[in-house]
């Protein structure tokens, strides 16, 4: 699988599993108080439960993932879908056991803040997940 | 060139030749202050000259276009490319002459207000962009 943004970074925190991030709009001064990033997502692997004070927007651009919030089950993702992800709630997102997965996310308002990151998705509530 | 986004529909003004533009984020409840639209341009396909009075962000996603700010030369625009587009500064893009164009658009900010349309990018504009 090809990717259409470059795969940037290696995540060094707040994944399970090994994921890639490039910053593909830093706003370094705060001109759109809004920032837009490239997260490619190696097979299995996902981020923490976290939130965002302002909401955030996937834009799913290749493979196969979840996006869960809590309490609910889990919504598989394919390229060409979009999750509106509101304020303050909790969440996670990551690849499905056999596939990368890539999405652009776009934070706005981050005058307001970016993220709180939580605790690990555990292997339990992955399983849960993909079923 | 399959995109990765649905086409949407046909616009209906401020295009010269033809493009479809997809809604993705129409945030009508007004929680992200940010819209987020897919463009697909046509061969030889471009919007008219406008302007943004918070700025937009352009994700490009396949094909080969064009991008180019009043007295600026034109820069030419292919998958994996963003454009940073500062608030109130006069531009278009489009579609090169042979090639289908498409691009994410992030408009943040929306309480700022949108865009404001001005001429259409004229032939001669758009053949010396090309050059």
């Amino acid at each position: 699988m090809e990717s259409i943004f470059l795969r940037g970074v290696k995540a060094a925190a707040n994944f399970t599993g090994t994921a890639f991030v490039n910053t593909l709009v830093k706003d370094a001064e705060d001109v759109y108080n809004c920032r837009v990033y490239h997260v490619e997502f190696e097979a299995g692997a996902r981020n923490f439960w976290h939130k965002h004070s302002a909401g955030q927007i996937l834009l799913v651009t290749a493979g196969t993932g979840y996006y869960q919030e809590r309490g609910k089950p889990a919504r598989v993702l394919h390229y060409g879908d979009v999750v509106e992800i509101p304020p303050d709630v909790e969440h996670w997102h990551g690849a499905a056991e056999g596939n990368r997965f890539t999405h652009i996310a776009v934070n706005p308002n981050t005058h307001k803040g970016e993220v709180a990151w939580l605790a690990p998705v555990t292997d339990a509530e992955y399983k849960e997940a993909a079923q």
